[in-house]
């Protein structure tokens, strides 16, 4: 209880100073761009990082969002437009123009750039390019050449190379020395005379090791090349996985190109699980900042995919009017199936999906976890319809009733396990994003089946 | 289209030489297990990272699971009980016993000893930390004194604290000769002579400048102190939002007393989405690995709130028996809006929930969040009863029927969507998961309130 409550203080206490921007000082900006008082504007937002600045955007109904951009404009900070949220970015994107997002793009690293030029629309992004100097420009264009969402789009082109004969003091020379180095980097690659990565060294480890020391002697070699057209999402398994902290992009040839650092990786876990949140929500990614009328478009698009689910089921439930008059009981029972068997289905999907994307699930296991599925299936389908047969029979005083309920719930949550575990796998087999059709494809199923099988084994065996 | 071939196909060949451990190896090894070829075994395990031979052990069934640890007992590398999936890691720690798990323990930094020894039960615990060194023994142990979850659970004991009078040159000295330094670290913290952090060096920043430079003088004094105490869903989101690679943790007097890398809250990002995702699908977060009979009790008791809100929902109906009886049509219409509705408010659900947990949606916007959402409610309320009630007066050439489908699901979309939102708000206030519950309540709400507004209406209108 003690330590529970300290908790609680100690955080309130601590999240404002780290946090860096309070409710209060989102509300006085509010007032003070409602007042149009500039200098407190300006007072306001002059100690706040990026970030913050970013988040009291966000926050910002959008009228005084305007203005806010508008004060900011003319030493407008790059940094904050990628800690912007896609929907809010586009907009302030829109208001400040291509020129000065072009003033803005030159001051960044090549990965920062990049990922802001990846925002703009086509004509925005050739605009933007021309206002660039023709140096970086060649850089990024090149970089736009590789697909979306790979490697190469992560990679910042500024690295810390050195060859493996030199000596520490001669590569502690050289970072002290040269112009063209990252701002921050955390570990050195070490290359052949081609220019390909033959192992790494982290910084920590350099600074350990006597001054003659060859970097041979020292390197680990170890080191995980990735190659440039790689998925975005294999990238950050394999930075989870090993620990990295940074590193080497590859081009096809061997050559390294650029890195990758935690930094950028960190955003492609977190984007990469909410994208399976939202789909498996059946909403879009960036939903919470959407304007109203697209959030609500994007909504019924997903939902009149239940509406034709349930247009499918009324149809077959108008099968079996006539059953449904001579029993009423039949319309008092039949959702159960439907929920029951949907429910459960989507707990598998759910785990499926989740076991495909972060590749606990492969070639070598698929047969075991199809197995698993189908014998939990079955075993929650015996307690379920054996529970809800008996509640039924009770109920309605009719065993034959209760039978028909419970064995119709069997072999739906059969059907629901089997579907639920090998609907992802073949959708994932086809290329396509298992997290977006599975649920729908599988609800649809177990509520037709569902009302099929109750409403059917109750015409033959009841009727 | 080209793009894309090329991109299938880099990636398939690379994925092998990155991913160490290909479905050939572990084939191979699970026969080379099978016939018992002991140093065959050994031959194909020695070249893997222990990241990899936790996949190995992971992909294995039980018993030649069991058989392979017992052939790496001898030398068993304990980073790979570190990678290991909960379930399994409880397995693989009973076979080892405490004697050995203890041996391995005390080779670890202390943040991977601890979390370790997080995942024993008290008395294995003890048993333990009584086989480890004395002096490791007291810092675990006063690590453990503070919440599970907390940041100081994260921390590492080992940093690298300089005073800021020193030179650069004096800093480097001291690096090379010290010998209790972290085997990785990527910031210097500056600390003043109470051991308050005041600042910090990344490495790559202390490389650049001339040996004589003060401390005081290229130190950042914009770090974050991260409190011992703070959750750590809270930590991953200030590493997420300020791009950190490492930060010192202070304990309620401000003191420095560890710090946490970013390779550890990589870790914590995919948990709590992970953690999420599994809540909103109703499965238990380790599902994937426990085993079968686990599995089916698990998502039984998830299941077993269906089953309630079900029986509820029949309850409901069963009190419009005579109703349906005299218009079956109801029967028929009657899953729609249940269905409808329970989806839209899942929606809702899903993106309030994770704009909680992302502290996206905080106290500023709050009332604009849920303005939003019921105003997208009214609309796809519209819209859907619009569409499904003109269906209905078509399908049943009743135009009356058609108005009390549509107008039921007007009302109970709003309800969806205003019940969407303030739920998990509430939920969250009352310091408990909205993850958990908001699902449940909500469907349960609509379903009731699905079928008894339809049902009702139909009552009093159409009979």
């Amino acid at each position: 209880m003690e330590t529970k409550e300290q908790f609680q203080t100690a955080e309130q206490e601590e999240n404002e100073a780290l946090y860096g921007v309070s409710q209060e000082t989102i509300q006085a900006l509010e007032d003070a761009l409602e007042d149009n008082k500039v200098e407190e504007v300006a007072r306001l937002i002059e100690p706040l990082h990026a970030a913050d600045v970013a988040i009291v955007i966000e926050y910002l109904p959008p009228s005084l969002r305007h203005n806010l951009i508008e004060l900011l404009r003319p030493k407008f900070d790059p940094e904050i437009l990628a800690d912007l949220n896609d929907i809010v970015r586009e907009e302030v994107v829109e208001q400040l123009g291509t020129e000065d997002i072009a003033k803005a793009i030159s001051k960044l690293e090549s990965d920062d750039a990049l990922s802001l030029i990846e925002y703009l629309d086509e004509d925005q992004r050739k605009e933007v390019l021309k206002s660039i100097p023709i140096g970086e420009r060649v850089i990024l264009e090149e970089v736009l050449t590789y697909p979306e969402d790979s490697a190469a789009r992560l990679m910042q082109r500024e690295i810390v190379c050195v060859p493996n004969f030199w000596s520490v003091a001669d590569t502690l020379k050289y970072i002290a020395k040269e112009k063209h180095l990252p701002e921050k980097f955390y570990d050195l690659f070490v290359v052949d005379p081609k220019h390909m990565p033959i192992g790494g060294v982290p910084l920590s480890l350099l600074l350990r090791q006597p001054p003659a020391t060859k970097i041979s002697d020292i390197m680990l070699a170890d080191i995980k090349r990735i190659p440039a057209f790689m998925d975005q999402e294999e990238v950050a398994l394999l930075f989870r996985k090993y620990g990295l902290v940074s590193a080497p992009v590859v081009d096809e040839g061997g050559r390294i190109v650029g890195m990758i650092t935690v930094d950028d990786v960190v955003d492609v876990i977190e984007e990469e699980a909410e994208k399976d949140i939202m789909l498996l929500g059946r909403v879009n990614e960036s939903d919470f900042y959407e304007p109203l009328l697209s959030t609500s478009y994007s909504r019924i698009r997903w939902l009149m995919i239940t509406l034709l689910n349930m247009v499918l089921a009324a149809t077959v439930i108008s099968q079996f009017q006539e059953t449904i008059e001579k029993m009423v009981a039949l319309a008092v029972l039949m959702p159960i199936n439907a929920a029951m068997s949907g429910n459960a289905g989507m707990q598998v999907v759910t785990v499926t999906v989740r076991a495909i994307a972060t590749r606990e699930l492969g070639g070598v296991n698929m047969s075991r976890a199809i197995w698993k599925e189908v014998i939990v299936g079955l075993i929650n389908g015996i307690v379920f319809g054996g529970l809800m047969g008996a509640i039924a029979a009770l109920w309605f005083s009719d065993p034959a009733l209760g039978m028909v309920l419970g064995g119709a719930l069997i072999l739906n949550m059969m059907v629901a396990a089997v579907g639920g575990v090998v609907m992802p796998i073949l959708i994932d087999r086809m290329n396509m994003d298992p997290a977006i059709s599975a649920g729908p494809i599988l609800t649809t199923t177990t509520d037709l089946l569902g009302f099929a099988t109750f409403l059917g084994f109750a015409r033959i065996f009841l009727i």
